[in-house]
């Protein structure tokens, strides 16, 4: 059985009812849009989407599930990133007619486990034909609490950057079976005022002078102490990209006592990797990260 | 210039200044998620994502512009469909390396020409690097009062069935510059009760049955009485599809004020076509409309 064979009709019906919902789902798919109940009044609307595609993000022979898992997991690292809380997602899969309805059953296995990891609605989606490379777009609602929410804009000059895991390596398989760290993200901001954050998905070459240019600063990083993974070379730790991992400011006076409750609470490792400065006229040296359109 | 050279950081601070936004964007294109302030309490959260495809939903020739114009009004007409109002969208562009930028400039004239008329802002969006067709995908989130959403699966037996405007005969072109008619949804939910509603992207063959199943109802349709465009055959009227046109359900005890008060506020035609009946054992006979996977 391949998808010209079943029609988007009987691929949504079949899908439809394995699909994780919550309670606040009205409408999920099979109407025009997704209805769902909005967020309270001291909450803000959290949107974003994103997506992957074979050939760039996945190869043809990735399992199927591993392309679902990453093509979820992806933009709720983005949620992660503003200490968010995903809720609902909505799923594009543009595939060739002869795509078999096995690998589809297989990458709404991978988008949904983690979808209900998270406790995040696949509400609903579209599916179309192409001549080209698979695509699968996952676009997500969410809320963060006024109080709670980071941007990347908000560090200042002597900030301390801190990273959690390690570093490098990640198309050896990690960039398949990542977890967002939204429980890390939840606990940061639960329990400390962070500046700025973002997730690493380009590799902290390019996404580090992101965050220093949102911020209007620069940075000085200790090389040495980046977290790599066993068998990365610093520039791969740098410039590999696909870590999802945090990047986060923090005021140097709770760098130490955010140390310190993060080792109790968590296994993962968390390090500080250097400082924000003023803003400098030539930008720092350092490798810079995978840039999609730069890369071939 | 081309996508290659112009790296995604540049094509997004390009264009992110440019983007449509209304004064409920807190954070917009830049940034992990998009973050804007939630809708009341009242009201429902609605969401829409869909795609278009080179070679499925335009082709190499057609104008960028056009593209852009497509990809935001065909979400935009399911929130007509469910009388619901449009706020914010996110737009995913998956496209060669050797994309030239002055398309890409065309494409997002075309993304917010739609948006604006619509009051809608474009808070964000990815790009990504693909050997295949282009892909624009673009997802979109905003919201319906509680009571005036419109579902498709409210349809009773009896109820009178209206559709806007003509059917048939839009790949001719309109299909690239169609009006998502929410205007008129909104109209019709603030002055009547409509019972079930969706917006007939596959053609009416397709699309009918899919609000006679979801209301389990079934349908009479007096073939003659369907608005065609111009030089268009029946058959065309009910599978060419693309036509994004409203088809709604009403009680016949409604139906004539609405006639008399339509024709008073729209010039936009209005057709009753038929009516709903109890359900049917075998579905009745209409041509089926445009499936994406069956149609190859």
């Amino acid at each position: 059985m391949n998808l010209r064979k079943l029609g988007e009709d009987r691929l949504l019906a079949r899908f439809a009812s394995h699909l994780p919902l919550n309670r606040k789902v009205i409408a999920g798919a099979g109407d025009d849009c997704a209805v769902v109940d909005s967020p309270g009044a001291d909450e803000l609307l959290l949107l974003k989407t994103d997506c992957v595609v074979e050939g760039v993000h996945f190869a043809l022979r990735t399992p199927a599930r591993s392309v679902g898992w990453k093509a979820m997991a992806r933009p709720l690292s983005d949620f992660a990133a503003m200490s968010g809380v995903p809720q609902f997602a909505l799923v594009t899969l543009i595939a060739a007619p002869a795509t078999p309805v096995a690998w589809v059953n297989a990458l709404y296995v991978g988008l949904a486990k983690v979808a209900a990891l998270f406790d995040v609605s696949i509400v609903g989606g579209e599916t179309s034909a192409t001549t080209g490379p698979t695509v699968v777009t996952v676009s997500v609602a969410g809320f963060a609490e006024k109080k709670r929410w980071i941007s990347r804009s908000g560090a200042k000059p002597g900030d301390e950057l801190f990273v959690t895991g390690r570093l490098g390596g990640s198309l050896g398989g990690r960039h398949l079976r990542f977890r967002p760290r939204i429980a890390e993200a939840r606990w940061l901001t639960e329990h400390f005022s962070i500046d700025a954050m973002l997730d690493l998905s380009d590799g902290i070459g390019a996404d580090l002078p992101r965050l220093a240019a949102a911020s209007r600063v620069g940075f000085e990083i200790d090389q040495g102490s980046l977290p790599r993974n066993r068998g990365c070379t610093l520039a791969q730790a740098i410039g590999d990209g696909e870590d999802y991992e945090l990047l986060f400011a923090v005021a140097p006076e709770t760098s130490a006592a955010l140390q310190a409750k993060w080792r109790k609470r968590w296994s993962l490792k968390l390090t500080r990797i250097g400082h924000l400065t003023a803003r400098r006229r030539s930008p720092p040296k350092v490798p810079r990260g995978y840039v999609h359109f730069q890369q071939r």
